[in-house]
């Protein structure tokens, strides 16, 4: 069978390593240059969009930020899975929360800003301190307040109107205002959902993140109540959505109570420790459940860590004699993904020592979220 | 770092697939064609071995049945690892035979016969029954004999002769005489060495063979005095070959005292349930010993059963519920292996009761060493 994936990153990547033993057949549509690419040796297959869905039997998508004509020719095919609505979804957060809504999941309220009147209504009514995000991705960084007691409210409206009229994005674009959540810890769901709507669910990932970037993802067994919050907004998401593949859900922790903080229609980050760690991984069950074959076992194996490797940092080969190293072949680039590290031990407590082991060979300012991962787990 | 495989099968495709997460690229020269090909993708890369080897960072091979003229190139690139040596000694029973006597391991008594004179004096001095092997590869399925109390000694040896005299392989051909051993089972070890002497050794597996060919591998754990036995063998071959790579020994279990049949050195068959089951597979130790990375542990993970996937078989996607299915892309063809079953389960027992599940999907006549491989399991 063969799979086409909108996006020629690391997610595609890893997604036809997994395939290859299926006999599933990962190309990529890298919709920069708009080749068709092999994910793993970047072989250039042909070019165009329409050609890449004329040879697929299967579409799917890497990432959410995907113009929506590329979105809407992929799914007239009929072979777009999870399809137009999940991905639309999943890059705009105005139907992002809209959904969360729907599907009756605890989520911070919020406000959808579209005008003076939407912005002080927001401040009226939710309160300050105040997270703003434009709905759909800015740019140069852009898109992003705070609004605390002492901001000058007025001053950045001003900045929210110029963001607003002179978006890309055009009359698609807005801002959504969030109450501020006060979280103890930030932990994420992945899980996988067939068209028969089975479902196979990991156990929760608790993920640590660097100036905003995720750093260090540890599954290494969580409250069962907690978890069972989790995979019951899970359910509620993914049938809301009739959605087919792998889900990923980001919550805030808050005393134990969660709140969906944002989906990710795709493999994500934080799943990437079922390589190592579960009985089929994310990219081997995303793929399972697109092309309409049976779910794995989502079953954690042992406890399992993945640290992402971020930018231009040092990893020595001295790792590998304790973990499983997982290059991405990018140059590196500040900011930039370019392999994670997955870390696996009989126990909780074995694998802080794990984790505390491998921080001897790292660079302390290089990989900050180490020390303290490890040590959480003792 | 590039690594050049001789030889486009299966073993390199997975080695391809374990070696990319490592940023090691790995193509293949294909003997046959005498193209260089991604192993996975099958994608022409160039021709010729020469171009193969000047590309090259490291050179490995997947089988041990090379002409002479091959393997001296690699070798003085300074690039082969195991080596020139060590495939030589895989691919000729007589040089094989002569290892493990160096190494002082345990193996059947045998006789070099290259004449009548060496005929008669395996049959006065080993006695019968014999098993007669030819030293290199055979042709045509010829190249084996059986002499028992009351074959025709007379008409065997004219048809060994004439196999001696037409050999292809010319006078590097002989024939290996050897005691028949009435073993218990087969057994076999996989393990890895470095450069530096450093071991990481699988625990054994136990192999049932159908019609000649590997049907079933378990790997539930095995008698610690057993795997003792099997690793000092291990270390004595690999020494005595200065090895550097994965190699394979398959043994025979005569009550409790192994004896070594024969050695592979390379990724084997009997390795493939590492994938799952291990915490590195061999298929990535392998590349890291070749290419002086850290040895990963090969400890097991959890009992793990491998069942090939040989011929003209049906496998129903279900069987994929219960376990991790890996095909090689191959056409089916009678007596071929088109791909490989894993199964893992947390005990022996359970891993007896997964097998049986599966057997059930499966036809009897097509696995058959299924549900005794269940059965000796609870």
């Amino acid at each position: 069978m063969k799979v086409l994936v909108l996006g020629a990153g690391q997610l595609a990547r890893m997604m036809a390593l997994a395939g290859a033993p299926l006999n599933l057949t990962v190309s990529a549509y890298d919709v920069r240059s708009g080749n068709l690419v092999h994910p793993v040796t970047l072989e250039v297959l042909g070019s165009g969009l329409e050609n890449g869905i004329a040879d697929a039997d299967v579409i799917t998508a890497e990432f959410e930020h995907i113009a929506p004509d590329v979105l809407s020719v992929c799914q007239a095919s009929g072979k777009f899975y999870p399809g137009e609505e999940a991905i639309l979804t999943g890059g705009d957060r105005r139907k992002e929360k809209a959904l969360l809504d729907k599907a009756g999941v605890n989520n911070a309220r919020y406000q959808v800003i579209e005008s003076k009147a939407d912005y002080d209504a927001a401040v009226a009514t939710i309160g300050l301190p105040l997270i703003l995000k434009s709905a759909l991705d800015g740019y140069d960084g852009k898109g992003q307040w705070r609004l605390k007691p002492d901001s000058d409210l007025e001053a950045i409206w001003q900045d929210i109107n110029q963001f607003l009229q002179t978006s890309p994005q055009g009359s698609r674009q807005c801002v959504i205002a969030e109450e501020f959540v006060p979280f103890d810890r930030e932990v994420s769901l992945i899980g996988a959902r067939n068209a028969q709507g089975d479902l196979e669910i990991y156990p929760l990932t608790e993920n640590i993140h660097t100036n905003g970037i995720l750093s260090v993802s540890v599954a290494a067994g969580d409250d069962d109540q907690v978890q069972s919050q989790a995979e019951a907004m899970f359910k509620a998401v993914a049938d809301a959505l009739n959605y087919v593949g792998v889900l990923a859900i980001e919550f805030f922790d808050v005393g134990g109570k969660l709140m969906v903080n944002e989906i990710a229609p795709r493999v994500h980050n934080s799943g990437h420790w079922t390589q190592q760690g579960a009985e089929v991984c994310q990219f081997e069950n995303h793929l399972r459940a697109v092309c309409g074959l049976p779910l794995g076992s989502a079953k954690r194996v042992r406890p399992t860590a993945m640290i992402n490797i971020v930018g231009e940092v040092t990893v020595p080969i001295a790792v590998m004699a304790h973990a499983h190293v997982h290059w991405y072949d990018k140059e590196p680039r500040p900011g930039r993904k370019i392999g994670h590290i997955n870390l696996c031990a009989d126990s909780a407590g074995a694998l802080g020592d794990a984790l505390d082991t491998v921080s001897m060979l790292l660079a302390d300012d290089e990989f900050p979220a180490l020390k303290p991962a490890a040590d959480s787990l003792r």
